[in-house]
């Protein structure tokens, strides 16, 4: 399987084009849209949510990851192999964090180079076919290096930080839930906020927070929108009190 | 087919999780986005949608329909046989409709529980797997029930409200256009709006309503926003006069 | 390979119901989303646009293109073949450009009608079941007609005018790169902006515009939305100075 995550954005010919790569390339894999919409532009919020997310996917998935602001730039292209699963994208900190968390890992810079390769599409021209190679059992196209290779050892382990904002106006913060104490409270746009298992019991219109489906702090509001009640946005400071 | 109808939102990873389920199920079984944006935590208005748009699609179509405000809490998981089509979601109206107008149905609550179910996510942990057995035509894992299980018998045959904007503008009510006068009008948004076969003929900037494309009465202004020009929106009250 | 390029929109029922129709009657053909939200109620914007991004596509791929804002009116339905290529929509000027460009062409006029055909929903009931037939081997089921069949020759070559904007803010024009002097300047927004190859190296906030990964003039603001800054929209005017 390989799935994209990416901030194309919803709309527009990019995760499109992506896909008709893929198609051709590998047309028997199939392809899963996990986020098109990662936080734009930053890739440390971004390696927080995909870290999040990666693991609940099968063992031998792929993963398209571009969140790449410097693409044509100096930026090494670069494959990570982590704990069994293949991570294919800009060498810009976006797999840290994934990193970071690996029992067993490996590194390759990417040293093959298309044909035509466009100065502004990396995905589609460098990456796509890359992944469609991995997904078809091939060896990643590129060169091992040494394990701190475009690493950023300066993040946090965890980012006290909203790093996605969803449909519902959730707010998931860089902090996995199973790292809080029990008890702990969650300070955001100067609320108080209190742990709930879940929504159902609590008053409409109140603030929570909770560990999400995919093991991250989430702060939410009950039939309502957290981030407009609380100002929240991507990038928002978040604390924890207890 | 599986039909997704939800209300999770276009952007972020919860439809891409549920189809990743759906692929390592049912792999060979071909999934259609209908919905991802039906009406948001209503699962009242979204229940004249799903039953206007579910007819169109072939027997044997199983729809994994998700609006369920109440996850988590005590509403029922249940599956629903109508005229020859599956529903799998939670029993908190969302089926009332369909239910309704069927001439043949059964209905189960789905006792089946996921090894690891989240409280916030059973759009992925429980429903996607029954939907994914009952697309390869195993029996749907539940205890048969009657059919006044989990009904909402309050609720009106044809909703006179918008239960749906689309991207044009254009705001569908929960009114069948065959169960109006012919020369019925609709009062909306302090308007009254007359009914046309089509667009075309209209001047730029008409109010006029007409039968859509799955039958059910749709406002819009030509060539503009009927939602804009009227203040329309999920929920907006409409009346019928002749 | 068939291609989506509508102004249906991101959300609700339209991409999926023509989705459904091609997986009924072509299942053996893949997909690919291209634009939903082609330039809304716009076929001549559209047309630059998608005579921009067909080329990239593999020969023999079917385009499904629906931005039709006539639909119900006496605008015909047309199929055009151009250079290996299969376009299927609205005679309406939106396959003008493509049209123009092409070595090699042929026109059909779309004579065949679907037993049931609504008024509002071409897409769906008479487009898609002709892609399919198309993407399947099969004879267009049309007439063939004059190559100055439903043309627009007053339109220009290239379009100065914002096309497209993109998730980034990103402003798409109408012209080719390729046929702008090397040292062109384009004036937009009240602001003159110079060319350069790619965003690294820029100051964050400057614009620039630069060709873009299809062949397209397109303004960009580095780490930053030209829209915002520049105040563009789709049908924004540009002008070409050296």
């Amino acid at each position: 399987m390989i799935v994209l995550f990416t901030d194309f954005g919803l709309a527009g010919p990019y995760t499109g084009q992506v896909k008709a790569v893929l198609q051709r390339l590998a047309p028997a894999v199939p392809v899963t849209d996990l986020f098109a919409d990662a936080p734009m532009r930053n890739p440390r919020a971004a390696s927080y949510l995909l870290a999040a997310y990666a693991p609940w996917f099968p063992l031998g998935s792929v993963f398209l990851a571009v969140v790449d602001p410097g693409v044509g730039g100096e930026r090494p292209a670069v494959v990570l192999e982590a704990d069994g699963r293949w991570y294919v994208g800009p060498g810009n900190g976006l797999f840290e964090i994934l990193h970071r968390r690996a029992a067993a890992s490996q590194v390759f810079e990417i040293v093959w180079r298309a044909a035509t390769l466009s100065a502004s599409f990396h995905g589609r021209d460098l990456f796509a076919p890359v992944a469609a190679l991995i997904a078809r059992g091939e060896a990643p196209p590129g060169e091992k290096r040494p394990t701190d290779f475009a690493r950023r050892a300066d993040w946090p382990d965890d980012l006290a930080e909203v790093v996605y904002v969803d449909h519902y106006g959730n707010a998931m913060t860089g902090l996995r839930a199973a790292m809080l104490p029990s008890d702990a409270r969650l300070v955001a746009g100067h609320r108080r906020i209190d742990r709930a298992r879940t929504f159902s019991g609590m008053p409409a219109g109140a603030a929570l927070w909770y560990e999400n489906s995919t093991g991250l702090a989430e702060i939410a509001v009950n039939m309502g929108r957290a981030t407009d009640a609380l100002g929240l946005a991507i990038g928002s400071a978040v604390a924890v009190v207890s």
